[in-house]
């Protein structure tokens, strides 16, 4: 509650009393994710504490439960929700890692298989290599500050990827190896977004119920020589992403 | 089912047969969609073919399903969805109307209500006027052939664009009336993009179900001059749209 007691309502401007204490609430929820087990104090407290009506609360309250910054459990009280992570992956092309690092979050990788296997239609089309030939298949769980954020499917052409058959991709970064070893810039890449739903799988492995959203992004990465290098499907938990980008005409 | 053959499970690896199943039907479902009129293998078929048990193949067929890329008349089999409109909306700034136009479709527009309000703070935020101020909201639901596509709330400024209270915007573009009016073209926005859920009022409007998919896509439309000129949120339905661009590092 000492949070709250920084700042005060002015009941002498014309601005809604409701609405300077939801601004009041937005400044706290947004300093205090690091609170994110405590509930917040009750209505009760926060018309004691400003003085205001219980109503006047449960407005600025219900609008900000309404716009996801935080969420009722029955019994327990109102609880702040966690951030949802403003990836540039639309913006900026950059690794899964320097993009969380940037958030000021501790990325991490966990690899559930990297196997051969051969091409089929739509990876040979993205990949531009005919179907059957042998591709590599990287099946990855990235994490940030230990919530898994993305399960990815990487298909990468056997041709220019096997040496990475025999990397560490937990803790090397594949742009970085893939660069290094084809002297040769990762430089351009497509992307296609759809909205989607966790089936059981993706449920278990991101960790939420079966039917949460999820946004599925589907890229072709070319090296600057126009080669294609890597043909991914991304699934992001829709409740913990966001994706901003700019355009012009 | 000829087609079906080209690919076979790997009971070596640790995905889940049902997964590497689905992963299978997806892309043939992908590849077949001259064929609507046909119901897929039945259930009993496929768990034949790959030597799988029934649950198995049910499971994937009922994510698929789930997910929108599948259907069932019953007595009469599971059908392909109609592909997804591919939309150019991240790539180019265009008009809803050229852009399934573009597609081949033929657009149109039902306005749900077009009032003045007061703008609140993401509102504001957007399109830098102060809280308070007076702002048009416009609701929208378009489609494409008749079919809803997406579902639009729009926030113009009040001193720029009270001129639209009275113009017929199921018949004229926004964005062509904007531009004639203030002799300034639309040049730029920034879009933020979400995976939702459907709610009740979405379902309803969209003709999906409640839960279904929704890809929200959040913009800030900007004049040549800088000014920001719109500001809206459109629902767009998962099951028939994606969205595709390019970037460069």
């Amino acid at each position: 509650m000492s949070i709250l007691f920084e700042k005060t309502l002015n009941k002498a401007i014309p601005t809604p009393l409701y609405f300077q204490l939801k601004e009041i609430m937005l400044d706290y929820i947004l300093h205090n994710h690091d609170n994110l087990e405590v509930p917040i104090p009750t209505e009760h407290e926060i018309s004691q504490h400003f003085q205001i009506s219980r109503p006047t609360v449960r407005q600025a309250i219900n609008e900000l439960v309404f716009e996801g910054y935080l969420y009722r459990i029955k019994g327990k009280g109102t609880f702040i929700s966690r951030p949802k992570i403003q990836q540039e992956f639309l913006k900026v092309l950059d690794s899964f890692n320097n993009e969380i690092k940037s958030k000021g979050m501790l990325p991490s990788t966990k690899v559930l298989g990297i196997t051969t296997v051969t091409s089929d239609k739509p990876v040979s089309k993205a990949l531009r290599i005919p179907e059957g030939e042998k591709v590599i298949k990287l099946q990855r769980l990235r994490f940030a500050n230990e919530d898994p954020i993305v399960f990815v499917d990487t298909y990468l052409p056997y041709t220019y990827c096997q040496f990475l058959l025999n990397k560490n991709l937990e803790q090397e970064s594949l742009y970085e190896l893939i660069e290094r070893k084809l002297t040769c810039r990762i430089s351009k890449a497509t992307r296609k977004l759809e909205a989607t739903l966790a089936g059981d799988y993706e449920a278990q492995l991101l960790n939420v119920k079966h039917g949460a959203p999820i946004q599925l992004i589907k890229s072709i990465t070319f090296l600057s020589n126009g080669i294609p290098i890597e043909y991914s499907h991304a699934k992001y938990r829709g409740d913990r992403n966001s994706f901003t980008f700019e355009m012009s005409r």
